[in-house]
């Protein structure tokens, strides 16, 4: 028995993700610690916490999302490969805004860091909603690689969703830049709840119905 | 052929432990030593090794935990994948206590470093039996997820098990703080074996009949 | 059910090219910024942000070869499982001329580090096709191994690319040492572009055919 | 369709030799090289590369190792779930006495500190021998472990194997120490080509066959 062509993406694209998600605790701690001040150290750094936090739940609902997506996926072909190795390229990179942002707040760079590095972060986010934007259109027209039972207009709506995330990703980054950096943050954070709360693996259980509520 | 939906979940969840229990080895190392003094800086650094021996215990029950459970799953909701995500999250973060805690006993930090450092690690791992209980509790509500067969008790007797844990670590936290690091680490030590004895896939072997007979 | 023994040969090849392309994100960032630089640091990396992405698209169009050789293998020998070992090999060092290259542009090492950074990674690029020589090689030997159904000249054929790959990589290192650096780094881009552009995966989609009008 | 009992292990345990094997990498650079001086700072970290090789090379035999007596075990029990975290954790390890001894020897740690550094590389290859041994001989007495028609002498003669290896590598640290570092790592390498040598997984191939020509 081996996988299927559909079954190896699955499993490397998973692997990619459970690997993102797993490097992003390398950035919670910092070796220079002073001797005796290990408490007001690691409370200080917070704000990589708080980066941490929602990196994590960032690939997680990637994660979602993509699975949401290959289970309608029945074969794949070669412009499948190349639009999921995108889709791969925009979350690997996700640690690295991350680690800039949770940096620039916690060493104390200056509000200038900081905003530099929220709308790193918001750009990051705005450009990782591209290739899902491609995945959509680009099987709108090849229904023939669809599982069997895929209504039509299903993949027309989710198009929609990266749109909307790339406009308010950089609505985010913009705020970031004039407002201040936790406003931008605490907007690119509604943002990815909006797409958890969206992301098809949601729709089934007691939490899909709840977090449904708030959607209507 | 392709994974079932919680054939995905398994594998990524797999993944998601495997690179966890791996990452812990890069702390063991401290690229700073001074020429000729390999031995002994080698040999200061025992507690590191300690705080990996036990993380990668640690990290091997919540494994042979994940799937002892997973194996009486018989199909995943929406609700069951965002706890599981979160019992990979309280996972992703167990480098980090033991990364801070190999850190403050080896390199000197004083014995208030160290009691910062083993409330850490309790805290950490109180708030890791968290998703536990909630996933036992969730699957009590939702039998329909549930292999045929499972005994409608297994899950309820399992729901004290991560209730007891987290119970035990603030106490192993509060003992670090008041009675002393090594006090502290010991006690978590033993928590994790408890944990260890109990989880489900230790039953069936002469290991777990071994096991077994202590627990009685 | 379990993997075949082709389906584990696979899974650990795709972990290992999982790993190793999420690792290369590690070199984007860099630690040490001066507080309220962090714009003008991060413009300043820009050749590790193009050393990554080079890489990465590597590193994915050797996953694309490797997928497109397997779905024709039916079964493993010790020979193919060694060749396999040293494919893997040739992947996992990529990181490493990646990162010296991004480290030489980045932070002023001087024309004469970049150029020796760059026929490093053309040197490691070379290395690279003898193992895919040696697959295709050993698989005309052994057609007993291939799915049935593989024709024959397949196979010869496909002898020809990382033999082309290897001169090509050579000629890139000797072209970044005489002429410079920024033309050398070119010329590898140019060559990973050839190897995608025939890596068989891509043939079937719309991708592969408006690339196969390149081709011809 | 899901992993079976075995198969999941499987997949868990290749995930973790996957990221070993990866994560060798991350010692071949040494991010603090003096502009201009990238060729000779590059040269002069060759034992790094070497140790690099040796243990990729090492890895990979556990992995061929692995995945032949895998290939002979129908189900898992609690107590080879164990043996199992004990071969992962022995596994795990290794990245750290690699780079303790591509260190001592390329930073010029005086011999002193290389004698160490290959004591350290010979007393973890000799503590990675245990578990296999306890794997074997758990096997052999529980037979109903293994897959049919495994012949009972098969477990009996592999069982000769890692004692061999463990007894050989306390030779290589006694060697390494009094005789000097060259000579001991050159010993651990000709012990780990003698595991790949009589790793089952080759000897079907020609490669295998060839091998075994040198054996005999």
């Amino acid at each position: 028995m081996r996988l299927s062509d559909t079954g190896r993406v699955e499993a490397f694209s998973d692997s990619v993700f459970a690997i993102v998600i797993t490097l992003l605790v390398l950035d919670l701690y910092d070796h220079d610690v002073r001797p005796g001040d290990l408490a007001s150290d690691l409370l200080a750094r917070w704000p990589a916490y708080a980066a941490f936090v929602v990196s994590f739940v960032y690939v997680g609902v990637i994660w979602l999302n993509h699975h949401a997506l290959f289970r309608r996926i029945h074969r794949m072909d070669g412009g499948l490969l190349w639009i999921n190795l995108a889709i791969l390229f925009s979350t690997v990179i996700v640690p690295f805004p991350t680690s800039v942002l949770g940096d620039a707040v916690a060493e104390g760079g200056g509000t200038d860091d900081q905003r530099v590095a929220v709308v790193l972060y918001a750009l990051v986010a705005a450009v990782m909603s591209a290739p899902w934007w491609g995945v959509f259109s680009y099987l709108c027209h090849h229904p023939e690689l669809l599982e069997p039972g895929v209504p039509t207009g299903y993949l027309r709506a989710q198009r929609i969703r990266p749109l909307t995330g790339l406009v308010l990703y950089v609505v985010c980054g913009v705020g970031g830049w004039f407002v201040g950096p936790a406003f931008g943050m605490a907007c690119i954070a509604v943002v990815i709840l909006y797409h958890a709360l969206t992301s098809e693996g949601l729709r089934e259980g007691p939490a899909g119905r709840l977090l449904g509520a708030f959607r209507r």
